[in-house]
């Protein structure tokens, strides 16, 4: 359980300049912008090395250094955070979900074919530039509150959801849906695709925010629009967001008109590759996997949701340990409700028991791994995401260890998986800003925020009592 | 969505003895010991009533009235509790727990045979009265910050746990363990059984505590003694509380010796009656439902444990819709690792709809009735307990609407269900008791137990690193 392992404590220090000021004992103290100590400092580096006392240094948005609480003292920096033992760990990443939908959170739980009885008809009446705006910014709200750093996010009007990333400071891969039918921000159908080459050159570059195209699914798009698609990402390099593999009737669609997979199928027309990220992926094959894995493809593994709409269990698992570039997801809040990761881990660890009747299979840490490692390998951003090492962007998060809950604290990963709870989540650093601190968001009024939730909610509720037809 | 029910109304003043003072406007108010008011009333009683706007009058440890927050008006009490748009319900009945296991939290997650290897050396190594009262004192203040104001307990040195319930102000139906071997407690083998007789002698006709014999498991008791606790039952009119159909292990070799399932062989014994609460009935065949019902038998149904030991799903869908004793449980805090209920209710509604593929089932109310009115059937309870109306034993829960996850707030147990978490409990209310407001512990030093909570984890560790043989 313990640690302190030297060759680490070296290289931290030479990555971050400070081995001769160490040892001598007597230099200057070195330039930062943030210093976070006494923290319990789990890594999740390559190997996941924890430290029982320790600090991590925050410089132009990046990690200079993690290590021991005494190297806090070769730097200086306009703020300290002291975590007093908290746990210090990589933010985690939603790698799926539909935030604005914060609005219609609750509405038809429990209720048979809601996508086409409810959630369409609740969209074309109801969906606004107005209520995307704010209802993303609810849902980036609680999903900072919960310890998420980088989302992963599909709907209309993407731009105001990036906007309010901007705003609250949360980092995000924003995609525009493209759908077949006039959607709430596109007249004709297929106007997304317009909509979404618009906002990938308004944020073309930016620090935070990565644009997307976001087909919504195999089924609710033709085969020459998915193509075009195709095209598009290429020529832009942009990200595709899609729904894959989730539906029944989508695989027996696919079955009966093309004798394909819904993997299969993407992978003919051109949509397979390193820029896609798929959510769900219940429905399969251990050939699919291969092609998967085979295309770098990125997969957002959504347990919570997908058992509610009693789906399936997809085989993350397998994903999981075959390498695939495979990460936690929430889905939209009319289908998990909640948008922070913690909430999924034990799910994710405990349903894959079952699944496999096997309580061996899916550990800990595993699952804090897909949570972090996970979902920046599936974003194609391990590189700067997923793991507190110098050189990487400062995504952080700090939790408390001082709840009923989590006393004892044996094991970090148990701990984070098998007790601890959103709210557990004490402080937030992203892109090296602190965008919470103590729970309090420091970066929007969120009195604001709840305010025009409630009032987007009464507009709800007046046009639901109506009937949506 | 809305409600007022006018001969809910005029039931409840009249049950107040308040009708005329509301008539005429001018009586002496009435004298109460706690009211509280301007709550989102879920009475959970028989048809479900809501009152959007409601107060819940107190005198006697009993519920003297439920009604709209004008009827607090009509009383005087010592203390009000303005619940300021709060939601407040029943307490929420933990049906099985062992809580003093709170020490050993987070051990030896995701590793086999944990009962044999790890959990039985474990406790004979370091179970003591001192662990056991401090252990359970932690587990008890978990649940009541987690909204549990009644929960049943099996472990050793049980009337520690009822010296620190008892302190805290918690409700418990607590049975001392007997087994085959020497316990911690007891140095011959079924000495719980002469504990527990001195133990029930101790607490007889007690506010809170109900004690009660706790036979571990068919596997892990003869069938004599068995049989003989079932005499000393009925003799005393002890609880009798048991691990069942938990193991494929006991299923197979009850199956081999007697050509019996667990549920057979226990009536066989004598031990299925209106007195026994049996944990888990996961290994149930239907015959064995329909012979649980028939003797009135009360169920404990843990999700969270038995799916995290890979067990399996309980029929507790079938036991919910066949009428049967069904309520919600935890399992100690080595099975399932959290002591609140709230945290079970997301998995009992989306596990059975994953495990019956069919996501109309377990809709969110039942897994609230199950939670509160379930756990009360369960103990034979529900005159007095499992929903707010008059007469009734005054446990009452109030949660915060105010956090982010829960807003907007459509559907009060679908918000319950999909979105709360224990953190969101404000204060609690037990046998009449204020015993935790605004998130305080009112009656006890609860640092103190954190700091003996470290002392015994300290201890364990050590143990655990020398090896437990």
């Amino acid at each position: 359980m313990s640690f302190f392992a030297r060759p680490l404590f070296a290289f931290l220090l030479a990555a971050a300049g400070g081995s001769a000021a160490f040892a001598q004992g007597s230099a200057a103290p070195l330039p930062a912008d943030l210093i976070v100590t006494n923290g319990y400092v789990v890594t999740m580096n390559d190997r996941r090395e924890i430290l029982e006392k320790g600090a991590v240094i925050i410089k132009d948005a990046r990690i200079l250094a993690v290590g021991p609480a005494a190297i806090a003292a070769l730097y200086t920096a306009p703020k300290t955070i002291d975590a007093r033992g908290a746990l210090v760990m990589p933010g985690m990443i939603n790698t799926h979900t539909h935030a604005a939908m914060t609005v219609f959170r609750g509405l038809g739980d429990d209720v048979p074919d809601r996508l086409r009885k409810l959630i369409f008809p609740l969209e074309k009446a109801l969906v606004t530039r107005d209520l995307v705006y704010w209802g993303s910014l609810h849902g980036m709200i609680e999903m900072i509150e919960g310890g998420v750093t980088t989302f992963v996010d599909m709907y209309y009007f993407e731009d105001e959801v990036a906007r309010g990333a901007k705003q609250l400071g949360l980092r995000g891969v924003l995609g525009e849906t493209v759908v077949n039918f006039p959607a709430p921000d596109a007249p004709e159908a297929y106007g997304g695709i317009a909509y979404a080459k618009k906002f990938a050159a308004t944020y073309h570059g930016d620090a935070l925010i990565t644009s997307a195209l976001a087909p919504h699914a195999p089924y609710s798009l033709d085969a020459d629009h998915l193509q075009q698609i195709a095209r598009e990402s290429e020529a832009l390099n942009l990200p595709v967001l899609i729904h894959l593999a989730e539906m029944t009737d989508e695989v027996a669609t696919l079955r009966k008109e093309r004798n394909q997979t819904p993997v299969e199928y993407l992978d003919a027309l051109g949509l397979l590759n390193r820029r896609l990220i798929a959510a769900h992926c219940i429905f399969v094959t251990d050939a699919d996997l291969a092609l998967l894995k085979a295309r770098d493809v990125g997969i957002a593994h959504n347990m919570v949701a997908n058992i509610k709409s009693a789906k399936g269990v997809a085989p993350a698992l397998k994903m999981f340990n075959d390498g695939l570039r495979v990460g936690l997801g929430t889905d939209g809040p009319m289908s998990g409700n909640t948008l922070d990761i913690i909430g999924q881990l034990g799910y994710v660890a405990k349903v894959h028991k079952l699944d496999r009747k096997d309580r061996n299979v899916m550990p800990a840490l595993n699952v804090v791994d897909m949570a972090t490692r996970g979902g920046a390998r599936a974003l194609h951003r391990e590189a700067d995401l997923g793991s507190l090492e110098p050189g990487k962007l400062a995504d952080v998060i700090l939790l408390n260890r001082e709840a009923t809950h989590l006393i004892p604290f044996y094991d970090a990963y148990s701990t984070l998986v098998y007790a601890a709870g959103p709210n557990d989540v004490r402080t937030s650093i992203i892109h090296g800003r602190v965008v919470m601190e103590d729970r309090k968001i420091l970066t929007f009024d969120v009195a604001e925020v709840r305010r025009q939730i409630r009032r987007l909610a009464e507009q709800i509720n007046a046009r639901v009592a109506q009937g949506l037809h």
